[in-house]
């Protein structure tokens, strides 16, 4: 395979864009990553979108997008797999340069939720469960989380106060983050007192939607001059895995085996393992996400996953950064976009740009990108080659 | 780039599947491509399809489907550009294997739209056309095709009765096709006294929408034997192309641009033009788009392409045999399902099981899937390389 790096990068503010339309939001994030890229020729877009269909009336982002960004006739297309169609899209770019039909691609992902009504938006998202056995039962996104959260605290007896640093590190980093969407801190007081949403997810466990976008361009690692000042980011790690949508038909509910699946297969491609990620921008939608993910991808034995919280490894100076922009809970949760977002932020990372939570020395990072409740997960890993 | 083969086809009847749910009609098609493939072990699934989050209530296909199918842990994801969907589906599934990153793909388009009411299909349609520019008009997708023809027989000096042999054509060879959804020829005195919906489009030009599915199987050539007697179908050119949305914005509203890119890559890298094609599937969603795809991938000059309906160059006994199986009009058109509908009818042919209209001695056979009204189109050229 045919080796390939993130040579651009750009991104909006996750924020309610009432001012901007869905073509204007996304163009902001591709045209800021085209020209930080510095080239001038795209030959291929993927867009990552889950509900443009629905929440602005709008299919075929691919054309879409490439003409409004001065693309028109360039390949182009959307791909979804729900809450990790970043990553799918980056994936599928990074696929089509790998196999030598093309020879440069952005990735964009990109959701714009706030023009419609909760009640609306809520069963968009819903759209990512089953609905034949998942929706038809009433439950919505939070809902399921909800159960699964509570299920873990039974199994593991963690309370609810042991999920806090996972939330106070998210708002803590996505002070330092111009593109975040809250900006404040919050302690541990605020954290457990914060309105309940589903029992025994709160506010402060539950990532907030919004509008955003975010953008890589890719091009062959062979095209580039290594003795560049400029930071080369290698892709040395891709796959994705599925699981079945519906919770109750897992084997078990506690373990995201498509992030064990997709991270292992990574870790193998890279040569490398857990102990060499340098920080890990993780898919913390709900709280319970972020230790089930730590678990799987090989940073905490089963059931363990809040220790590295209440250890402090998750901060940015701790062992296994995450969330080091404020990920999913306070930088903002754009389905669409997120997966692309963390891949934006493992490139400042490891360009050393990450001002107020740069982690020292990175040169390895991990992206993962959860779909539904599990169901599809994509890890990737990049690292910084001519340093 | 590694080359790329089929092995496997599938496809459901084109019809009103009420007593069939999403994942069942899709999995009728991927079940049939997988045995008729023979091989056991499928690594990745790529879903081509518009509307699921809409019209089904389910987003997601990719996982959804693979759970399904028996390929739970798989990786898999979904692929939109409106109705040329399944196509583009079929070129990430190539990509993925050309790029060594996986060994053997299913690629399946399916679209289940029946189960809506028709106010609903027609706004979830219109989402394919530029919601800012063309759908706030008030514009309908039958109604923007209506322009187009209105505008193409004011240039050309076409009269209404010169796209009766697209419509016949199809219906014709549909009859042979137990995939179809209308079986029955009609003449050309049935063709101009049909229904009209959107002047100059009248019932007998507008292709049906329907539920229904296809799929194939993918490998890499160097994986086969090549001297098997099972016919061995390659992939010797791929290409995609946009163009914009809105159809106001093109230069000239009556060339296929997208086409004439796509098809002129593809071209390329077969190493062919369009007099080496001997059957070409192409997008007759309406009559005008037949004609405007023959020329603008290169078989008839520009404004003349009912002449080759009207010489009886697209019967299967022709120059340039089309819609061999019934096409758009009379196979019908799930859209997301359309583009692997055209491969599967393609390998039908090179395969020699084209029963009822097979064309004489193919070898090499092309597929063109058009997107929103052209502004996203796949071409796709297929040979039979072991015989």
């Amino acid at each position: 395979m045919r080796a390939v790096a993130i040579i651009g990068i750009g991104q909006t503010k996750v924020d309610e864009h009432w001012d901007k339309s869905l073509r204007e939001l996304t163009g902001e994030a591709v045209l800021a990553a085209v020209q930080d890229s510095g080239i001038d020729q795209i030959e291929a877009l993927y867009v990552g979108n889950m509900m443009s269909g629905s929440a602005n009336h709008q299919q075929q982002l691919g054309a879409y997008i490439a003409d409004w960004v001065g693309l028109r006739y360039a390949e182009a297309a959307k791909i979804e797999s729900a809450c990790s169609s970043g990553a799918a899209a980056f994936r599928a770019a990074l696929l089509a340069i790998s196999s030598g039909a093309i020879e440069s691609a952005v990735a964009v992902g990109v959701e714009k939720m706030t023009d419609s009504p909760g009640p609306e938006i809520t069963a968009d998202l819903a759209t990512a469960a089953d609905a034949d056995w998942e929706q038809d039962q009433g439950v919505s996104f939070v809902a399921l989380n909800a159960l699964i959260m509570r299920r873990y605290m039974y199994e593991y007896g963690w309370q609810k106060n042991d999920f806090a640093p996972f939330s106070m590190n998210a708002h803590a980093n996505a002070v330092h983050n111009p593109f975040a969407r809250f900006r404040k801190a919050i302690t541990e007081k605020q954290y457990l007192e914060a309105g309940m949403v589903a029992d025994p997810i709160n506010l402060m466990d539950a990532s907030a939607i919004g509008d955003g976008s975010a953008a890589v361009v890719m091009v062959p690692l062979d095209k580039l001059n290594m003795d560049s000042p400029i930071p080369i980011i290698k892709v040395i790690g891709s796959a994705g895995a599925t699981d079945s949508i519906a919770i109750h038909d897992r084997k078990d509910p506690l373990w995201l085996k498509a992030a064990e699946i997709s991270s292992k297969k990574a870790y193998s491609q890279a040569g490398i393992g857990p102990q060499d990620i340098d920080v890990f921008e993780l898919h913390d939608a709900f709280s319970i996400m972020a230790a089930l993910s730590l678990e799987a991808s090989g940073f905490a034995e089963r059931g363990k996953g809040p220790t590295l919280g209440l250890n402090g490894s998750i901060l940015p100076s701790g062992k296994i950064p995450i969330a080091t922009r404020g990920g999913l809970k306070a930088r903002g949760h754009p389905v669409g976009a997120t997966g692309l977002y963390q891949l934006v932020e493992i490139v400042e990372q490891l360009r050393g740009t990450a001002i107020g939570t740069q982690v020292e020395n990175a040169r390895i990072g991990m992206a993962q990108n959860i779909g539904g409740s599990g169901s599809n997960i994509y890890t990737h890993i990049l690292e910084r080659v001519n340093r």
